[in-house]
């Protein structure tokens, strides 16, 4: 890690809490239209759409879409499973755009602003940069800029979007790692050349869903962490 | 002005001072070198460059190259037009990244961040994506991402460019100001629909041609400014 530069990030999951906050925005959005709905399920069902959303992207099924808008797709066809009407069309953009509001984990701006000191840091996620550049001012996460998958019109894991760090900070890839709560996105970082940081996020999926959250062992990547703050006094940031 | 969300900038001369600081580092590594060049005329020249060397990809005589490249094809000839010799390719390599260690005005980091309270900030620059994040990094330039000619393969003042900020931001044109030092920059914004903010820099070009200067009277674009405090002051920020 001596010729270490530049650190990417993946997003949801690993520096925001994407389905604590859907849920309690979601409480309080059906408190206020008197929707009696499971949002925990909501918002599982939400990210479920997440992958094959994306795969309609990646086979060519349907042309280069944001993630926004796949999101809002998605969501359309959750408001009829889910039985929701009534709503204005206001109100489903900003409903779809709770994605645009997800809290960091506790330790992420503190972790994130001890790394900045130190490298150059990049969420490299499959969010659109309208959704990332939002995400930053809502949880004040200080990236130096935004990479990720709408700058080359490819979703991860296809090896372009790992590929577009080092190419748009001009770097060799061994010389920007990949951190994630995502054994796979690491993994297929590494293939590429990057490093690799895992950071364990155990309550991604709820508090009580332990097993579905992703493990690591000491040696399985480049860093093994158990959040950002311990990722940056990992790398002595 | 009541629906800014984003304001993007003009970096080289309007952001930092690219003429002072090639000729501050030119004359420090001349003399290191026992170089004796007039480093005011060799900034001037490579700066002089610019223009065509973008007008060859702008008019497809060359594919997309990023300006670091441009850059370094000018220097080419400049070494050897001032007959500079004996230069390794280390050397080479820095002499050219001069480009990515320029020294922002004196009110650019105050009015940047003031700025960056109210509305999303970054760069619409020529500078590639790489060259900037060093820019920013150098001079404690706080953006919240980085735009500009790298992400669409276009120089300014080609289309793609100015729309490719309010594409990425998920915002109208009206919505984002461009900001610089230079008319042809923000005449060429307005025709796209963005929202226009000039600065004067009366030292762009040296100390004495004050005449070489773009100036602008009060109602010329949205708002004329002497700095970017002064830009912050105006827009409430």
């Amino acid at each position: 890690m001596h010729n270490l530069k530049a650190i990417v990030f993946d997003v949801f999951g690993t520096v925001v809490d994407w389905r604590g906050s859907v849920i309690a925005e979601g409480m309080t959005w059906g408190k206020a239209k008197g929707l009696d709905i499971d949002w925990a399920k909501f918002a599982d069902c939400w990210r479920l759409g997440y992958q094959p959303a994306m795969d309609k992207v990646r086979k060519g099924a349907i042309p280069w879409t944001r993630l926004d808008d796949l999101h809002r797709m998605i969501l359309d066809d959750l408001l009829q499973q889910f039985d929701i009407t009534g709503i204005s069309s206001e109100e489903k953009i900003w409903w779809n755009h709770v994605w645009r509001r997800l809290n960091p984990w506790p330790d992420s701006v503190e972790g994130l602003t001890r790394l900045k000191k130190k490298y150059i840091i990049a969420p490299l996620s499959n969010g659109n940069v309208a959704l990332m550049a939002s995400l930053a001012k809502f949880g004040g996460l200080p990236w130096d800029t935004i990479l990720g998958a709408e700058l080359v019109k490819h979703y991860k894991p296809d090896p372009e979007t790992y590929l577009s760090a080092p190419y748009f900070l001009d770097l060799k890839p061994e010389e920007v790692m990949m951190c994630a709560a995502h054994v796979s996105d690491l993994r297929a970082a590494r293939s590429h050349g990057l490093g690799t940081g895992f950071i364990y996020r155990p309550n991604e999926y709820g508090p009580g869903r332990l097993n579905m959250a992703d493990k690591s062992k000491p040696g399985d990547f480049d860093v093994v962490s158990t959040s950002l703050v311990d990722l940056a006094q990992q790398l002595g940031a």
